[in-house]
């Protein structure tokens, strides 16, 4: 063993050389304090902005770190960049990044003292999450999409499982609802705690179309095709999902929201299940006229509808109005306002909220 | 259907108000020139820092948005980071990131007239990349593996597979060797050309201990216990693997080159097939000396001991010193040169050498 040691010591010596000093952070302090650090000594002016407040102003010491502490930031997940001399940079301390179309956010994990539904706890069972690149015959192009199965899929492998089709937001990608969202430890969590069905989670890339281009407009035309026409065959015949539109749901936050609400209730057909979570809807009467057209058959058809925004959420008032419109045409639903404004910590838990109601029979 | 274009068109409206021109970073023509563009209006000095060459010095327009163009570039995947006044930072227009344990590099990809090993095709059946996170008793934290499963790993269910562990390297993690390495698709292009056995990859976190703290020495000891006692019972737990030691191979680069080649050789009894790439190997005759002690018994349990060194990599004198230890003490092996310095270019060529000879009858 002695022998063994000596071999990987010089080994590690290589990489040691011509390296500064590794920089801590964030270095979260036990009374909730957060410390961050930046070595940028040619910068004139240096902050941290992240989703629990104001922006925080730092100072550099003589070795070129800059540095600010900040708090003390209630427990959850949030998430946060450096601004340096006008551009915003993620923490290259900080391996947690939050994926999105502009790389620009690392994540700060400020644990409490009793676990949250979205830490992930060693006694509990944990499902998996699988990476997807699929060829989108719709959209022609290669695109990536994740999947989570519950930890009893792989040995309980005659069993069909509900599907539930998981939308993210503007700013994000098919890997958000994972790595900040943190969907799949939540969903093990309430399944250990007996409060949801098993099921499969679907999280597809929203982006259909380039978000600069002029085609923009016709991006949520274009995912709707993508998921139909490619994504929910192609999951079809990866997973053993059941196959009627009782076991499938789809819900999103923000675009995600306007995209799972709009899509559902417009296809009724292959989902009962409807969900939005700060939806960025704009829903003039003339757009569900189908819907608003039949009420009473399509509240035979919903199984839930269920929205909720945040009270300090920009997008508040066209969910308000939403609200409204679909309780003058009749269509059943649930709306809820909560705490908080358009962020992860409001989706994580609309979602502990949300994933109990699925796949179960609605009185 | 017009009415559906309605409702959704406002919708995207919430999220282009406000928001500057998007950046398009990188721009690859089709000659090979990049365009690199960063927005930085108050920022003194950018550039472009990329596997392909020097810097590029960036400058800025009336806009604030520095850019430059660089090459022709020759088709394949470089990492690159711009330096803005000191700080190197990753391409916040490309969602691309190479995974490290510092994120400050982008993945720019340069598709050639005729596709690469390392290039996704749609005619050719593709695997599944699985995301896990485990406990680790030895290490006592949490920690993430990605496991790839060739395409017939669903359909063929009976079925057991060898399985290879794939390490990373220093600057690394479990990620790399899927984002910028391409190792799942250099696999699917492999075993559709028939040149490889069908085998699960498992690719590990080779950062046992913290990089920055005194702990670093025992880096390597560290990560062969979670390797043995915790990975591989993982593994064999969660996939149906083939659970002999000529049904196992273990090969790494850099940092993951001194582990594989350190963990394979002083555990024959586990591995069959070894491997390195621009190894960090710094082997004093005493390391190996179970293995030198009885090198007939030694070159009897090794299928294959094969390592490879660009010959510019400045890593290439400690392989030709293993190389000619290998050679004295009698230990049968193949040593590799080929072009290239110390980087993922040459680790994928590497790999898509490598990869066909294991699991096969050597002569």
């Amino acid at each position: 063993m002695k022998s063994f040691i000596a071999f990987f010591a010089l080994a590690a010596a290589v990489f040691a050389q011509d390296r500064p000093a590794p920089i801590i952070s964030p270095e979260v302090q036990s009374d909730g304090h957060v410390i961050f650090r930046l070595r940028a000594p040619q910068a004139h002016e240096v902050a941290v902005s992240g989703e629990w407040g104001p922006n925080g102003a730092m100072t550099k010491d003589a070795a070129g770190v800059w540095s600010v502490t900040i708090g003390p930031v209630k427990p959850d997940l949030y998430g946060y960049g450096f601004v340096v001399d006008g551009v915003r940079i993620l923490d290259p301390a900080n391996t947690a990044i939050k994926p999105m179309r502009s790389n620009s956010t690392s994540i700060l994990d400020v644990a409490g003292t009793k676990p949250s539904p979205c830490d992930r706890q060693n006694n509990v069972p944990h499902g998996t999450v699988h990476l997807h690149e699929y060829d989108s015959k719709s959209l022609g192009r290669l695109r990536r999409l994740r999947v989570y199965t519950p930890p009893n899929y792989d040995s309980d492998t005659s069993a069909q499982f509900p599907a539930l089709y998981l939308l993210h937001g503007s700013g994000d990608n098919e890997a958000t609802w994972t790595e900040l969202g943190r969907a799949h430890v939540i969903l093990d969590n309430l399944l250990a705690a007996k409060s949801v069905v098993p099921m499969v989670v679907i999280m597809t890339d929203g982006h259909a179309t380039s978000p600069s281009g002029p085609e923009r407009a016709n991006n949520l035309q274009a995912f709707e095709r993508d998921l139909i026409d490619d994504v929910m065959p192609y999951v079809a015949e990866h997973y053993r999902l059941r196959k009627d539109r009782e076991n499938r749901a789809i819900i999103g936050l923000s675009m995600g929201g306007a995209q799972s609400l709009g899509i559902g209730l417009t296809h009724l057909d292959l989902f009962a299940w409807i969900g939005g979570m700060s939806s960025a809807v704009r829903a003039p009467e003339q757009t569900l006229e189908k819907l608003f057209a039949a009420p009473d058959q399509a509240n035979a058809q919903i199984r839930l509808l269920w929205f909720a925004c945040g009270k300090d959420d920009f997008l508040l008032k066209p969910n308000q109005a939403f609200d409204a419109l679909l309780t003058e045409r009749k269509i059943k639903h649930e709306y809820v306002e909560t705490e908080g404004n358009h962020s992860w910590p409001v989706w994580r838990r609309h979602l502990t909220t949300f994933a109990p109601r699925l796949f179960k029979t609605v009185p």
